[in-house]
Formats: structure tokens, C-alpha cells, sequence
């Protein structure tokens, strides 16, 4: 049985991975450019705790499933890749500069609450605590233990060593392809593949460097009601993400976008301003419209689309590789994906 | 009589340019890496009004002078290289975003009327009227129809055009040229030349760019107390300038510095935040302990030293070219110059 992945990003080379662990030899992976995947814009933070506002328990029992997931599946990465994807659970501080702010934080920590997250709020004291080089007015915030972070990067460059075949072309329509099992994973360009309402949602992105890591954690913050996260790597690295822009298929980098992340990332870590801005750049996520993934077999047919993870491709890749996997090999799988059939949005 | 010209910046080939148009032939420029010049951090505001706290009427005449030399350097420069250098003369808006940024305004009006600069009040309204897309908010400011522009970038293009030998070399010692005469024009590395005390000032500037120009005239502004300039060329480039930062021969890209000038150019001028961040670069200015530039013989010897011209180095380019090239042609030069000795250092 050959099988072709359209699309060698986060999810695609997840469900690659997920294949080779069950012995599946035939593995295309189709891609032209893989330097276009929207895990390159991801920070990497794995937070498994979805918005109420989503009124979405089917993807919050998702999030909750993949984080499970997660460990084992760095490990397994590692294991079989021996290239480090540095998984990382020092866990997340939720950080609020003004009371405003704080208020946000307070709904954070309700939907953590509701989803059963493990969630600590944190005086602003506490906070200094546990990240002294955060402002001295930062109000308060929390702690989440089980929001861990993973480097999308290492995580791709480990998955690129898979023993897989790549093909580095367009694929434009998918009746070009003679694999028996066709597996659509293009993000945002499945749309065009398939019909699908994927559309891109643009994020920019900074990656700032300084000789030591200013944080010890994953900073989730917001000040003066502008949301940032601050993702500290052991090199010294920050990364500053990211914006959520409707703007169709650009990806240039735009002043406002860069003012919109140095501008609270200073105002919450006055360090950031001495870093070396390293890095701009912009992707696009790809957007459902419900902004849950679409992760079902298109009719009876042997293709199946995963696409649509939004913000959360990252976290999901585990759960999603494990049910395309398993759906593949077995026809069936243990994880219900039932709430994110591609039939929702005809 | 062979001339060598150590320095291929704005300084150094504005001499080459002078003395070409004298009918000098064996002139050589020794400039390993040009591109790392001052002038491609200048964002070319040609600004003839010396601050008053600088104690300095020497500097203003040399200012002035050299301001009133522009127009026919520009028309020379054009006439014989044929590359357009974008001089630009609709003069520069002082803008004020707040009332503590409208005293500082005055202050400036007060410099212009003492240095007899041309320059006339305006109110948010004429300031809008004369740029729309100004913020509403924008307090007052002034214009200063004496104040132009050109193209650093273009003025160096043309430059390098000159029937003269560009040599890709480092001059590490003087005594290791052969020409008749030496001209030192090397910024901040003049100082390890000469031992005269010369010292980088970083500056950080970027280029955004949008579908068509934002201003008509070039922007100095203050807002919340952060000054930046607002330079729009033609191109529809928009040259947001400049830090001025003691941090020796540093030539970073800080997060710092990005944010210093973006947060006060989409204060005053909000559009700014759809432009493209094309670039962000760092460079260093000559600086002298008195911030005037220093234009002189090194004692008895063959060797001219024209560096230290901080932030003025594009505005004083004819008058230095021409001060120079007159000393080395007709051993004397009509532009008073006496104040600009090394020997005030000694």
C-alpha cells in the first residue's frame, strides 16, 4: 500500500511519522517549498486549554487527548530521529501588566478551570518571584503547570530525517497522484485541494536573541489589552508571537504587526529591548469557520484531509497523526474525531 | 600629484567628486567594505540649524554654508554622473504629538529664528491640511521650508560612478600608501588612523515601504517625548530614522531600537503600521567629544583628515568636499574652517 502526504509541514510529516511507528514503507511526501509551513510562524507553546467562547467541548477534548499524547510522542520522535525537539514542561505564567489586564487573565483562568487544567493565580510579587526580570508593575497573573512547549523547528528539522521519499513539487490537483491512500495536510492550501473552507489567518512573528535566556518559563501576556507570548529557548532565543490577522494569503511583515509584539513584550520584560531583533516574519495559519480542524475521509474516497489546526497545529499533531494513522492502517480509530468531519461546512 | 583617498563614503568620494571637477586625474579610494559606511544608516535631511546647547556658531556657519552650496552640489553631482540623487526641496514639518512635545517644538523654533532659518508655526489643523493622513491628535508644529532632502543611498550611487580607482582595501597605517597626498575620511575608524578621538555613535534606522508615498514632506517628530524623523521618497519608501545610542562599534538590530522609532512614527502618522518592514539596519556615526566634525592638516605632514561628522555628515558633504579639495589644489580654501582643528583635541 503506497501512501502520499500532500503537504510536508507540522501535520503532514506528524502523520509520516506516525505511519513509519506502524511499519508503513511507501511513503511519499509531496511539498515544494516546506519552508511555507505555518508551523515556521508557531511558537511551540502547547496549551490544551480552549476558549469557552469556541462552545467547543469536541476540540477541547482534542487539546486535552494530544497533550496527553505529547510526551510520548517527543519521546518516540527523539528516539527514532536522534535529533532533539526540546520539549520543555517548566510550564506557562499567564501575566497581566494593568488591572484591565488582570480582569482578562481572571476569564483565562475560568476556562482552564472549566477544562479541568491545572491552574495557580499568582500575585504580582509571586510572579517576580518565579521571573524577576518581569516589569515591576506587572499586576499578577497565574500559573499553568501543564501548558508545556516543544521547538516547531527542531521538531521539524527531526521530522524531515524520516525514511520517507520527498518530492519536492506543486501538487495542484490531486487526480495527479497514483498513491492508493492520499493524505491532504496542505494548512491553508487545502482549500484549493479539496473545496474545504480552510482559508489563512496571517501571523507574524519575532525572533529576538540575547547572550542568556531572559525567562524560564512560557510568558502568556497581556498588556494594555495586547496579547503576546514570550517563549524562551535555552540558546538565548525569545521568540515573540504572534499577531492573528484576516488578510488573505500575505505574508509580508508589517510595521504594525512588529509594533504590536515589541510593544507589550517590553512593556511586560523590559529586557527585551537590549535582544537582537533576529528575526520578522510573517505564515499563515490555516482557519476553519469554527477554527477547529478538519481531520475525516472526503466520502468514500482514500483521501483524507487534515487541515485547519488554526493556532493549535502544534499541540493537535500528535492526537491528529495517531487518528490519520490509525485510520489508515487499521480503518478505524480509538480517538473521536467525529466533531471535525469535513461534512460540518456542506 | 596622486591623491589617496582613505574612506569611500559620503565624505570620502564628495572630495573624490571635488577634486574630479578640479581636474584632479590620479585620485585612489581605499574602502575594503563601502557598504558599511554612516551614510546608508543617513536618512539624507539636509537640516542647516545647529542645536544652540552645542554652544556652537562655527558649526551653524559651517552648517549654513554647506546648506547653501546643496542646490548647485546636487546639479554638478547629476550633470556628471547622470544618476539622480533625489534632492528633494519641499521643505520639513516639525510635528508635535502632545503638549510636552509642543514646548519642545518651540524650543526648536527658538534654534531656527536664532540661526536665522526660515521656519513658521503651524497648528494641528495646517499641519493636517498640509499632510491628511497626520494623526488627528497631533498638537501643533512648524514648518521649515529651508530644511530638504536627498537620497544617501542614490548620492553613493552616483559617487562610485567617478573616473577615479576604487581600491577594496583596509588602511591599517598611513605610512603603507605611496600617493602625494592622504585624505583620511573613515568615520569612526578614523580613529585608530590618526588617534584623533573619533568615536562611533550607533544608529538604528529602517525602510518600510507601501503602494505610494504617506507624506509629501519630510516629518521631524516628537511624540511622547521620542523624536523621529518620517523621510518619504518618491518610491513610496518611507526611511524612519534614528537612534543615537553610545554603545561603541555595535551595529545590532535591537528590539530596542525598532521599537523606539516605530512606536513614535504610527503615533503621529498611523498609516505607518500598514507599511512593510523592508529593512531595519544599524550603522555608526563619527561622533566627536564636541559633536562638530574635524577638517584639517595633520601638522606639516601630507595627510587631511575629514571625519567626525556625527549626524551632519550628508548636509556637510559640499562644503567639507569643497573646503578640501581647495586646500589640496590651491593649498588654501575660502570656507572658514579654523574651528574644526584636531588640534582643539590635543
Amino acid at each position: 500500500m503506497s501512501i502520499g502526504i500532500v503537504g510536508g509541514g507540522i501535520i503532514g510529516l506528524s502523520i509520516a511519522f506516525e505511519l513509519v511507528e506502524r511499519g508503513v514503507e511507501a511513503i511519499t511526501v509531496y511539498d515544494r517549498d516546506p519552508s511555507q509551513g505555518a508551523g515556521l510562524v508557531a511558537a511551540g507553546m502547547l496549551a490544551p486549554t480552549a476558549e469557552a467562547n469556541f462552545g467547543e467541548d469536541a476540540l477541547q477534548e482534542l487539546m486535552s487527548e494530544s497533550m496527553r499524547r505529547w510526551p510520548s510522542f517527543a519521546e518516540r520522535v527523539e528516539a527514532r530521529t536522534g535529533v532533539s525537539i526540546a520539549y520543555r514542561t517548566e510550564g506557562t505564567l499567564l501575566v497581566a501588566l494593568t488591572a484591565d489586564d488582570q480582569a482578562e487573565v481572571d476569564r483565562l483562568i475560568g476556562f482552564y478551570r472549566r477544562a479541568g487544567s491545572p491552574i495557580e493565580p499568582l500575585s504580582g510579587r509571586d510572579l517576580r518571584e518565579r521571573e524577576p526580570l518581569l516589569a515591576p508593575r506587572v499586576r499578577g497573573g497565574a500559573f499553568a503547570p501543564g501548558d508545556h512547549q516543544v521547538d516547531p523547528r527542531r521538531l521539524l528539522r527531526a521530522l524531515r530525517t524520516l525514511p520517507v521519499r520527498f518530492e519536492a513539487r506543486d501538487v495542484n490537483t490531486l487526480s495527479t497522484l497514483r498513491d492508493d491512500v492520499i493524505i491532504v495536510a496542505t494548512g491553508a492550501a487545502a482549500a484549493a485541494l479539496t473545496g474545504l473552507p480552510v482559508r489563512p489567518v496571517k501571523g507574524q512573528l519575532l525572533r529576538l536573541r540575547g547572550p542568556e535566556p531572559l525567562l524560564r518559563h512560557v510568558v502568556r501576556g497581556i498588556a494594555g489589552g495586547r496579547d503576546v507570548y514570550l517563549v524562551p529557548r535555552a540558546d538565548g532565543e525569545l521568540v515573540v508571537g504572534a499577531t492573528e490577522e484576516e488578510r488573505g494569503a500575505d505574508t509580508t511583515v508589517t510595521a504594525g504587526g512588529v509594533l504590536d509584539l515589541l510593544r507589550p513584550a517590553a512593556d511586560l520584560l523590559p529586557g527585551v529591548a537590549e535582544l537582537v531583533l533576529a528575526e520578522a516574519l510573517a505564515g499563515l495559519r490555516p482557519g476553519t469557520p469554527d477554527n477547529a480542524p478538519i481531520i475525516d475521509r472526503l466520502g468514500n474516497s482514500e483521501v483524507i484531509v487534515a487541515a485547519g489546526h488554526h493556532r493549535n497545529g502544534v499541540l493537535l499533531a500528535p492526537a491528529t497523526a495517531a487518528a490519520v494513522a490509525e485510520t489508515v492502517v487499521d480503518k478505524a480509530t480509538s480517538i473521536d474525531i467525529s466533531a471535525f468531519g469535513a461534512g460540518r461546512f456542506t
